[in-house]
């Protein structure tokens, strides 16, 4: 069904200029594709008519200026259709022939599924169903932030619409009116092993987006005129999201490919190359203007830390680092760059205290994780320094997002409140244990574990400035400040805070088990037995140099504590540690470790209870000590 | 709006009874949460009505004998609500009020948010977003398999509508006609911090639920007519899943607390707690008689791997592992019990094969990751042997899902395939890199790594009985039959390779990485240097037995080889092994170990391109060995 509009009509001669462009768009998939022996052009062909219309008239983009803030944004959330999307850049002459072909070769910045490398890609794509929410994110700091006129386009595998997390984009950005973001769903009917859920039912796909309050269109998407009106309309939409579902067929334009099974990510050999290509009209070497936009938009704000005010807290008194990270939040709001989103538990992770003094920079993302972490690297690719909170546990709901905001070299700011069985009455649901582990297998990824307010405040202060991905872990209970507000604390280092000449043993911990271990040393110490206690609040990177220099003082007794499952959290950074690795230094290592973690599963309980019974309290600290020098 | 039905209708003693009931399980919610300090006493108001009803007269429910088949289920998805599913319990006769005023204590089953320790608990629940998918895998289970007539009723709460988990859900229902599934959506308008993104907005649920295929009444929630009505209109759907939207108040029938902000997760102190069960008409006993399903149901099938055969292959031939993985749970079809899912990518996992030889045993879960392996949990709480597959990259993406089934106690069998950089051009967006720490974090996880198709085949065997959650990481590429078909590999076991009585280095790898270590010692053995070479096949749990002796024979020099992050894979398995720690026998460590692993982020390339640049082929193994005797 296609739908009129009063927008620009297509004219013949245009029309028949795109039919061109999208046979040449087809020729080039199936030419790098078959030089490569794989790749995925059929599910590129069926696309070729929606994108050779794009690009000839409705993206507006500078290839010479990705940097651009005038710019619109195309994403391929149907990453697989990279041949698609880099015979666009050889027709608009951003990348010659010869590169084309050097598609999937190592070496070439042109991979399987796009990434970043690319200077035109915002994000990799290539794990379905993130190209939508991450687009949100676009379209979120476009119309709030930024408040240009751009468009965020994103090209939707019909497949990829199962994933739970296009309609938590579909949600959201129903919720924020993002009239500027346009999705075209390539809807080809057919997935990696045969015909997808809803096949070519586009009624279904339209009535979903309406209901989540999206405008819908239905298109024949090998009809040029149709899809040239559908994107005027889509353009012309004051307060909704446009989806265009566009009925297509994987293959397009070749006999032996059009509408057939079997052909999901395979190429064509040589012969099959040479006959399609040769029905698709030829081998041809059209160029494209692609618009520009109308003028250089103004940059996106910079800040730094320099203005900013860090809170700082008493020692002796009793502060949660959930708290602290809330106040250094709201602190680095002084920056213009910094924006803080939040999954509906901004009162519990503290983000709130950002949103009362820049409620224009904060965003709730209401519960769910996937668009928040989306958003977050959304907001990254306008250079947004973004940090995005909620209960550390329900990270996990959002890995790989965060694995992929990697692949993407987003500079992402994550903290996870709520972590351990030291929540306590809550129980395991909601308690963080695995996070440590999870994070640290992150590529390039920062953790921190701080266990005092002060720090806390200090090193949120540095997250803004670190590249890449880290990861915050905060405490639930309120904790005593043990540092003076003038120290300082630096991502990477650590704390040595109880040391002597006769150290024994070498207790490291972290976080909440840093305040066990400190009583455990003062009973030890009554017994007379010396520890050499660090305070590890920087897991990843790991200050190895102190930890050597402590294994070495104390004859390579060692107990690591931590409110975590044993496998992969602090235990595992400090053992890497002493490896001869590839990101230490290659000590021999000569220990004797007790490592004491949570083993079996918590229920409720109060957090000294529940610490307790998982052998990681100060009691317990204290007998693995004395049966290291027994 | 309320829907009227030509079901049996409520009359008037019946509607008082139910006010009655409602009102006891308001109280009791109040009283448990009181007495522990803690909890989320008004989020359990709001939906009493609701419950008072489906308790007295439409669950079918042996409280007795909660294994029988035919009874019903109830999952409360939102789990914070547990006040309310304890106070149910009491007024069933179930739990004592003694126990109730346990909730929240240490050692007590009803802990902050459900679990299965409970026995009429199916699944934990707790993470938000999560009880209704899993109702869809028991509700497949009822319908496909099962095939009784049980319901399956999910109370959901409005905040959890936002999690795209939930909308995979409604679209699996759907499409798969699930009308014994009933959705009871407590839409109470306000949040843990404000009011939801949808507010009372019932229209909007409502036609969410319908484009996705759903029936969908709504209804006043504290209207105990209406309700009856509602749940009668349910029962009679035929080909569809039913959704009740049901407008309530968050604190419904207390002055001080009805639809007010500022009270989630609070529990009310000792006055107001005497203040609300006066306005409720004070603390009472209602006994219910929970209706009892007709009938005993058929017990669910139990199978054993005594008539399976499972497939062989001869040594020297070359047969990728997810292969063998896709043919061994073919073989396993031969038992009743087992059941498989795959979420669109079943060519490629192998899951095809099992496909082929059960269709009635297999689910596609098109590409939903999320509701794959909720569904897969829900299929054990049936008693059914689930394995689920997908790209373990993929898995990631259901990392919520694993680690809330472990807190279900859940027996559940995963296998991803495409590890590491060896699955070559697809570039890093397909490739696990982060899989072996995010699996060997969950609680009592098994973590498998086959480098050989027989072994493959003898560990898929072992899975089917493996109690807990266990974790298959296939490899894509074609690799050499290593051992002959009928040596016996068990879970917790290695394999020694190579050994001899002058075995300078051990060297441990699994996977792909013991392919490149044989070539590594085939020219180390040139070079006169002798290393015994450790097949690690099973990471979690890991032969540390093995592990200690080799160390002890090569002067404690080790490299570890691996086709994963440094940080929490293979690598900390082994050094794990060599703690005093909760999972090992405490013998000390003398160590020089060097670890190989993937540092920089891969491209595209061949799989040999891509371990050569890793620093992971045999060229790096041996130079390793060598660097470690200088």
């Amino acid at each position: 069904m296609t739908t009129q509009t009063t927008g620009r009509p297509a004219t013949g001669p245009q029309t028949e200029n795109w039919h061109a462009l999208a046979q040449q768009l087809r020729v080039d998939s199936i030419r790098s594709s078959t030089a490569a022996g794989s790749g995925h052009p059929t599910s590129s062909m069926s696309a070729a008519d929606l994108m050779a219309v794009l690009m000839s008239k409705y993206l507006r983009y500078d290839f010479q200026d990705p940097q651009n803030s005038a710019n619109d944004h195309l994403i391929f959330s149907k990453g697989h259709a990279s041949p698609l999307l880099y015979a666009m850049y050889r027709a608009a002459g951003a990348v010659s022939l010869d590169e084309m072909l050097t598609f999937r070769k190592f070496g070439s910045r042109l991979q399987g599924h796009p990434t970043p490398l690319i200077p035109w890609v915002d994000v990799a794509t290539g794990s379905l169903g993130q190209g939508l929410p991450i687009g949100v994110g676009v379209a979120l700091a476009g119309k709030q932030l930024d408040k240009l006129p751009y468009h965020v386009w994103v090209l939707l595998g019909d497949s990829e619409m199962a994933e739970g997390s296009i309609w938590e984009a579909f949600d959201h950005a129903g919720h924020s009116a993002l009239n500027n973001l346009i999705g075209i769903l390539d809807m080809n009917r057919l997935g990696q092993r045969g015909e997808t859920e809803l096949g070519w039912n586009s009624g279904a796909y339209a009535a979903r987006a309406r209901a989540f309050g999206w405008h819908a269109i239905e298109i024949d998407g090998h009809d040029l005129a149709a899809i040239d009106a559908a994107y005027a309309e889509a353009e012309q939409q004051q307060d909704q999201p446009t989806l265009i579902v566009a009925k297509t067929m994987k293959g397009r334009g070749v006999s032996f490919l059009e509408n057939k099974e079997g052909w999901h990510g395979k190429a064509l050999d040589a012969d099959q190359a040479k006959q399609a290509i040769q029905e698709l009209g030829g081998e041809t070497s059209i160029q494209v203007q692609v618009p520009k936009p109308d003028s250089q938009g103004a940059p996106p704000p910079r800040g730094d830390n320099a203005k900013v005010q860090l809170p700082t807290y008493k020692v002796g008194d009793k502060v949660a680092t959930r708290k602290a990270y809330g106040d250094a939040l709201a602190a680095l709001a002084a920056r213009p760059d910094v924006v803080a989103l939040d999954a509906e538990v901004s009162n519990s992770t503290h983000a709130e205290e950002f949103k009362k003094v820049a409620p224009d920079r904060f965003f709730e993302m209401y519960i769910a994780e996937q668009q928040m972490v989306a958003a977050a690297v959304g907001m990254s690719v306008r250079h947004r320094v973004a940090f995005a909170s909620t209960f550390a546990a329900f990270l996990s709901r959002a890995y790989d997002f965060i694995r992929m905001a990697a692949v993407s070299r987003a500079n992402l700011r994550l903290c996870g409140s709520h972590a351990g069985v030291s929540i306590g009455e809550d129980g395991p649901s909601q308690m963080a244990l695995e996070d440590l582990a999870m994070m640290r297998a992150i590529h390039g990824s920062t953790v921190l574990y701080p266990s005092d307010p002060n720090q806390t405040a200090q090193l949120v202060g540095a997250m803004a400035d670190r590249p890449g991905i880290s990861f915050m872990r905060s405490t639930r209970e309120k904790t005593a400040v043990l540092y003076p507000p003038d120290e300082q604390f630096t991502i990477g280092g650590s704390r040595v805070v109880r040391q002597s000449d006769k150290d024994q043993v070498t207790v490291v911990a972290a976080g909440i088990t840093l305040h066990e271990a400190i009583k455990a040393c003062d009973t030890l110490q009554q017994e007379g037995i010396a520890v050499r206690l660090i305070d590890a609040y920087s897991v990843k990177p790991i200050d190895g140099q102190t930890l050597h220099a402590a294994a070495q003082a104390t004859g390579g007794r060692m107990v690591v504590v931590e409110d975590h499952w044993p496998e992969g959290g602090l235990g595992g950074a400090v053992l890497e540690a002493f490896t001869d690795g590839p990101n230490t230094d290659g000590a021999p290592m000569n220990l004797r470790m007790r490592h004491l973690a949570v083993t079996d599963m918590p229920g409720s309980g109060t957090p000294q209870e529940l610490m307790d019974a998982a052998g990681i309290s100060a009691s317990h600290i204290a007998d693995a000590v004395r049966a290291l020098i027994k």
